[in-house]
């Protein structure tokens, strides 16, 4: 996941409480009665330096004994939920039934990972993302990605929920009090625009006044993981990281593309956008914060 | 758990088919929001053979890797939950969510671990043992075992709901059916009684006119393990087998004890109990099937 592997290289540069990170929860779903919410999980993981790298999801080293006794149970355990990983979602599980809000139990998660910055899910209502596939109907998101692991052609993505949807308490003030915003290299659909499209976010950041940067997810013109080019193509925009600029254009100041994509730079400027052109592979933890340090000082100076 | 021990010896001795085993669900908890059914599961694990025989609870080689990552969120981690274990708690828990019943489901994980025998709990609604302790109030069953240790003077021994569960589906029908019925050395206060306490069960065992052959739980005067010996206290019994026959004095003919309380032969002979002495030390699984052999043998000849 881009956008936690940035987090994790924004966090040494800046005083963690003065890092408000809101996380899509549109891939939320729910397994084995278990509610569970990876992007929430990859960012307080990540955050906490105690995520599983490579694979982009779960606790590093984390073993799989009960999801292999599961499938005693149940015909399909193609979700991964790893022993330690199965904590957090036991414990959010009993919280919510109990009556606390998504927002309270992703604090208490973050401070039982000895977070000091603040992470806030979008929403404390359900909104699910749901993917139109040629020939397959309309996906719930964790199956289409993982157990149909993102095949076929995209007709459309769907936010169901995101009419009723509240913004989280605290999501607009920590926007309208922001001094920079950014929108890491996620998957604009499923990951970004979900939270931009909360009734009352867009305005809130608007009326921050703060400069706002997104960085590209598609380097060299392709994710670097995942189905985003599928989605750019399915939904009719160009699958280059000007395509992605263009979701953006009202939102963002200032767009960050890397190097193999600089002759992007010429259509992100006609989008209104300053383009910015660097390293955008975070290969390492260091490039990650060098990368992250270059979009604060751009963000910075866009003041 | 005696009675798992002895179901596992009498399983080779008769067809599956024809064994129903009627289980105690008074010690059944909430932890971490998993509906977790302690002597239903050891039945089912010690049945199906792949129980952690030296603990007496849980399955063999077990890892504890959840429950040690439960510990960052929970202060309270002493009721201990298998990795492999917890998949039976949230299959039981979500089915149950789902609206299924406890029969059900105990069926549906019977037939997963391969048992053809029949395993019932008691009863689809709740009753829970409760135990006043002196000094420290009355506390639910696993906070007194468990946590607690079973410390303490045992004042009294509750059980709260009992007066309106009905039996399980299927419970009566066998009792009624049965050609022999047996008391298996447990707990009786906490794992036979409150059987035998549920509205029609005493009727149905007395209407089958089934011999009940019951297997005392103390040896040598003593429990193999557990706080047997301060609840026969706590709540004016004698601490002896003929204490333990005494309970059962209306509902069995046969009461098999080990060699060591030999003596109290004639105590029980005078309750009205036809006293059986053999080897009811089940060190190893060879033994348990001996005492199964020995108890259905008289019940055979009690007919």
């Amino acid at each position: 996941m881009g956008a936690a592997r940035f987090l994790r290289g924004l966090l040494p540069l800046i005083e963690p409480r003065n890092l408000t990170v809101i996380v899509n929860t549109t891939d939320d779903e729910s397994f084995f009665g278990l509610h569970v919410s990876p992007d929430l999980d990859t960012v307080t993981y990540t955050l906490a330096g105690v995520s599983e790298r490579k694979r982009g999801w779960g606790l590093q080293g984390d073993t799989f004994r009960c999801l292999d006794a599961l499938g005693r149970y149940y015909d399909e355990t193609w979700f991964q939920l790893g022993d330690r990983d199965l904590a957090t979602h036991l414990f959010r599980t009993e919280a919510l039934r109990r009556g606390r809000t998504l927002t309270a139990v992703t604090r208490d998660i973050a401070k039982a990972f000895g977070l000091d910055c603040r992470i806030l899910p979008m929403s404390d209502q359900p909104v699910r993302t749901r993917i139109e596939v040629r020939g397959a109907g309309t996906l719930d998101f964790q199956d289409y990605l993982v157990r149909r692991r993102a095949r076929g052609e995209v007709r459309a993505i769907r936010l169901a929920g995101i009419g009723k949807a509240r913004p989280a308490p605290g999501v607009l003030k920590a926007l309208r009090e922001s001094d920079a915003i950014v929108l890491p290299p996620s998957n604009p659909f499923v990951s970004i625009l979900p939270i931009l499209k909360i009734r009352g976010v867009k305005r809130a950041l608007r009326d921050s006044g703060a400069p706002v940067a997104a960085v590209s997810p598609l380097i060299g013109g392709a994710p670097v993981k995942g189905p985003l080019d599928r989605m750019l193509a399915g939904t009719g925009h160009a699958v280059s990281s000007s395509g992605v600029a263009s979701l953006y254009r009202d939102i963002a100041s200032v767009f960050v593309i890397d190097r193999r994509d600089a002759a992007e730079s010429r259509a992100i400027e006609k989008l209104g956008l300053r383009a910015v052109v660097t390293d955008t592979y975070m290969k390492t933890p260091a490039r990650a914060r060098k990368l992250a340090g270059t979009v604060l000082a751009e963000l910075a100076s866009a003041k």
